[in-house]
């Protein structure tokens, strides 16, 4: 990790200012998968999962036999933990659908909102070295709450053509309603145009690699929802001379090994601390499997010494980072001025990790300083809220002439007609339902 | 208008399927207009300023004087209405925010969320031939109410280069705090770049033509957030025996005069209502300012008869239209089986017109099809919805063995090294704080 000393406003912007995602080496790549799965399909499906991953399937979706094989293939210490980091998932988001009031702006005019479940969701699930279950909680879970009638779950089987047992477990426990074997630029594709085997989506989530993420972004902009965009994880320490140097360094690390694109900045007022984190954080890192990983992610990170807290709140408000760890004296009023961040941790014992896995608050989180104007996924990501009305007889008496003035000045006859022939309407309001 | 009757599963597909819309003709313009203003600021919106528009600007701000003078050039009565417009607007968006609860999730763990507004907002207000000062207070008001800090309105000037005073009027009831004279996508390029005049901005709201909507999905894609994926506006009414045609045929002409790619659709299971809709329209269309666009639009559009109001609240959820009127006997109950709408306006009264201008809902809604994933602009878009979580030492000794299961199942030891380094700090907890 680099170590920035009061850097001067120039230099602060250049070290907050993150790399540039540059998609051009894999644009045709990704366009051209597109293209194959929205013409051929399942063939395309089959064609691209034996080029690119070496695997050779026959049916993309799993049956209910492997998912209940599964359960037996798993700890009972593995499923207790996830089926309570699912409770507490369940009490957070269940906390946050909100029943509106209707309102009557004017006497006889009332409006409201409702939720409605996006009807097929679609949740990718990265494959790799391990099996990260935990994104099939944090991405299910919702859903299945929201009630959304078809919840797709697409992720890259193992050179055995299995998905990995925890993730079925996990996909059982929150609700999927299909689960299909299928992972990269191919699978996002399968979900947005549809196969054979795979039903399109309205709605996509999910992390992935950059092929999928590039992906994401194509099929948006052709029309298929997505979470939000993406970029590499990261995490933000705002820590002062009291925090613990090993908890912070132990923090930094657990974003570090995330992948060697992963960046992570303690944010301090204090010179003593990093260099305490300084050595705990070489300390740790020596007995991590993932230690290769973990110091390439520290080569694009650095520990910035500001002139006070105040002056770190301000440079984490213009960074924007993913996840802000608040490990200082009164953590809390500090919490308070924090405006662009995806989620944040409060206090010392409050490790990311937590978050991550079984706290309750969902790990999908804006990435690549996006926490400036995106939410990470919530409720309200598997909702629509659709607005109605009903304005009566007398409300529109009352309302009309107001719209009949505001239409005629936009020059827009017809939107006023449309409320004036009601206004001549004389008869009374029953005699329209009974001519 | 086209009528269809009782038409077959793969007419129905065909009838509901909108045009696809093609950017391939001015791609090369608008990503040359986005790069010109990334590199040349305010003198590259100059020029293209006088290119595009034949407008030579010297200052891009509304000056205090200019807004000051708008409010005497309107009439007394359109001032008021606009002033009850807003009056509802806030009513009804001042609704949506919500503050949830604090949840302890597990004993000594505390997960909630908190609205923190967007701190800068660029909203686009279109030009052309009439002032479209409602969408300002859809746009602003909102953005007011949510406390954004900077709310940045950009449009057009007319070729005296001012901006309409019921334009200026609206802004300045509505709390934007700065209004700037640009238009088309070199309007977008300053809002998501920043100029020397105008500040970039973290999301972009608003409609505007074929260059607007397609400059906002570039600079989306770039990272710059944006309120919705764009499209041309639509209505569909569902109407029975019952509905009276002339209301009927406003509602569908008030649509069509938008523009001339504008789509409405009657869907009804009575062949008589068709009938009478169709003379009424002809009638009323005759004599309105904006017939031959309503025209054009009137020819993209169908009356399509069905069995029964059933089937076609199903064909209504496939074709997700932005706007849906409901003018049927018992409106309340199809309402409840909407699922895919922008807007539903229920009952003979519920002009969609009282909804673009002055109920209180907003008129910014998902068009082609986006209502089956998107919402409307509300409350929800102004806020970033941050997380925070706050794990006491206690609530750590709970939580703590469950993230450290399914961190090692996930392979992430440094995930699960940030929690056993807590769990094993033996010390009293106000140690941390008091070294």
């Amino acid at each position: 990790m680099k170590i920035f000393k009061y850097p001067e406003e120039s230099n602060l912007k250049r070290i907050l200012t993150r790399p540039v995602l540059d998609n051009d080496g894999i644009k045709n790549t990704v366009i051209d998968i597109l293209q194959q799965i929205r013409k051929n399909g399942d063939t395309a499906l089959r064609t691209l999962t034996k080029n690119i991953d070496g695997i050779e399937l026959n049916d993309f979706q799993v049956t209910a036999n492997e998912i209940d094989a599964a359960e037996s293939m798993l700890s009972e210490p593995l499923k207790k933990a996830i089926r309570q980091a699912a409770q507490n998932i369940k009490a957070f988001h269940n906390s946050q659908i909100v029943f509106e009031k209707r309102i009557e702006t004017m006497p006889g005019v009332i409006c409201w909102r409702k939720n409605v479940p996006i009807q097929k969701v679609g949740l990718y699930i990265p494959g790799g070295s391990a099996p990260l279950f935990s994104t099939v909680l944090m991405l299910a879970l919702p859903a299945q709450l929201a009630g959304c009638p078809e919840i797709i779950l697409v992720s890259p089987p193992d050179k055995k053509s299995n998905l990995h047992p925890a993730i079925l477990c996990a996909a059982k426990i929150s609700g999927a309603t299909g689960i299909f074997k299928a992972g990269g630029a191919q699978a996002i594709a399968a979900l947005a145009y549809g196969t054979e085997s795979i039903p399109k989506v309205d709605k996509i989530f999910g992390p992935g690699n950059r092929y999928v993420t590039f992906a994401k972004q194509l099929v948006q902009s052709e029309g298929t929802a997505i979470d939000m965009p993406a970029g590499p994880s990261e995490v933000a320490v705002l820590a002062d001379e009291f925090a613990d140097a090993g908890f912070v360094a132990s923090d930094l690390l657990a974003q570090a090994e995330h992948g060697p694109d992963s960046q992570v900045f303690l944010f301090t007022d204090s010179a003593t601390l990093i260099e305490k984190v300084s050595k705990e954080t070489d300390r740790q890192l020596a007995s991590l499997p993932r230690a290769e990983i973990a110091a390439k992610a520290l080569q694009n990170s650095a520990s910035i010494l500001l002139k006070s807290l105040p002056e770190a709140v301000d440079a984490i408000n213009r960074y924007a980072p993913e996840h802000l760890i608040i490990n200082t004296k009164d953590a809390h009023i500090l919490a308070e001025q924090i405006v662009n961040a995806g989620s944040v941790f409060i206090g010392p014992f409050s490790s990311e990790a937590c978050g991550d896995y079984a706290s309750g608050t969902n790990h999908t989180l804006p990435t690549n300083g996006f926490a400036n104007s995106y939410s990470g996924v919530s409720m309200d990501s598997y909702f629509k809220k659709i607005t109605f009305q009903e304005i009566t007889h007398e409300g529109l008496k009352k309302i009309g002439p107001i719209v009949e003035i505001m239409a005629e000045a936009e020059q827009l006859q017809a939107h006023k007609n449309s409320v004036s022939i009601r206004l001549n309407f004389c008869g009374p309001e029953a005699a329209l339902l009974r001519p």
